[in-house]
């Protein structure tokens, strides 16, 4: 439900860019859609590329986007502990705040279905 | 009503810095304060530097009292989409969640004048 | 209360880190524990290390964490306004959010005792 | 002269990012350019713009690029000092190397025309 | 050779570690080292993953690191373009410096060999 | 040697600071002086937060002028190492190459005197 909240509010606002933002707005956002498709490295592997990148920079609404897609990529529980430890052993304790959260959103995804 | 609420907490606060902070804390919200002033540079334009830097740097806090500020300066719609435009091209994806706060209480604040 | 509700949150999911985690973030978190311990610098000087340090990153879990370690280790006011004063100088006025946060819970912390 | 050579090290490096880069670099690069173009705010105070997120970001490179820039702009003296000085209050006592060798560089270009 | 010294650098230095820096600093050390071991995900998307993360920090030293053992795990050009492009999108203009520098840093190695 | 001209060099740009930069530079300048001044705190400690803040934002300079700062306060090799092995872990692997030179730049000031 609060998932659900995030990924709604996620889409209106995306809206409001799409109606409000200008042009080099909106190619920006096609841009990051484009970044994370299937090419020499598969969509997975690009993801966990934005999930690490988004753990090092302590973005909440970017990590949680990417934990979503991760999942629905069919990460395993290994290589989602993986990914995050590079990310906290890269960026440090300032990310164990997103890292405790970014476990908690992997198993409630999970169990949720 | 909910901006007013960040405004009344920023003041209350404020509040307390200046009541409990001590001397070099006060200098510094003073130099605060007067870099935005009217000089070479409009107020104005200052207040757009503050914003596309607060929006690189992602601070939530310092990009709602400069988007405030912004509106009581009369920036209008194509210049607050130039300015954030740039934020999000220096800055990148990870400025997306605040681009989109951003645009959120933009509108908010120009529909409840 | 809101206090005691972040320590009870932050334990809560650092059992999940220690549950579901693998052996490097909790080692990473065995070596997050160390480097505040008693050595050639007190605990007391560590914390205030530990609290400069997440102010100029903006790690709002982090300066509450060890807001009240210092509070355990019975910082002074005039030594909290110190370490905070070079947080701020050091980080800029983007820490100036997290700065009001930080003064808010310090004195509400010391009421609550 | 030595300047010179950071324009045709940027030049030659750009060149291989154009030859070699992927589309999505290079739509990137289209973007960055576009930004600072001319709009509801003109050309120079874009690159006002790009400086002040340039020196909290604390990026040299890119320093010297919005630096010449606005020089080419024709921005003044006090128009260059006041927008440093918002970024050194907003990114604080850490862009102070920066601004330091932002300083010598402005004014040597001015001397070198 | 430029690289070479770079590497003979890194070495002399983090011998130094090893000889002056305590307990904690050795044990940091030997984290960052495990966190890219096979595991889940194999060395080579390891690697990609900590050069993603250092490219957003901006971190040059790291760069070089993992760009060299991109190389030796048999990353092709298309792969190293992809995971540059997520970390442009992820972290903005402010990492084109980088990106550059990267770009030359992995045609020399290849060159190289 | 190195070392000197470092010194030099900042010498002489802090000098066109405070003939060129305008007021609020000035008083910026001024206000990170007073910052590190004795008070509750001893300038020795409020040196090693100043170093632990710098190595967390990875600013060499900063990191460079502590260093010196905490040599003059007379810090012992072990307290040195604890300020340092506290930035590492909250920082993270991002901060080892800033370490690595610190650590040689501490062991041939203590050889210079």
């Amino acid at each position: 439900m609060k998932d659900e909240s995030f990924q709604e509010r996620r889409e209106r606002l995306n809206q409001l860019v799409f109606e409000k933002g200008n042009l080099e707005m909106k190619r920006f956002f096609n841009l990051d859609h484009r970044v994370y498709e299937e090419g020499a490295l598969s969509k997975k592997t690009k993801e966990l590329l934005g999930l690490a990148a988004s753990l090092v920079m302590r973005c909440d609404g970017c990590i949680e986007y990417h934990l979503r897609r991760c999942y629905e990529e069919e990460v395993s529980d290994e290589e989602m502990m993986e990914t995050l430890s590079i990310g906290l052993v890269v960026g440090g304790s300032i990310t164990i705040p997103h890292l405790r959260e970014a476990l908690e959103k992997w198993y409630e995804m999970k169990e949720d279905g």
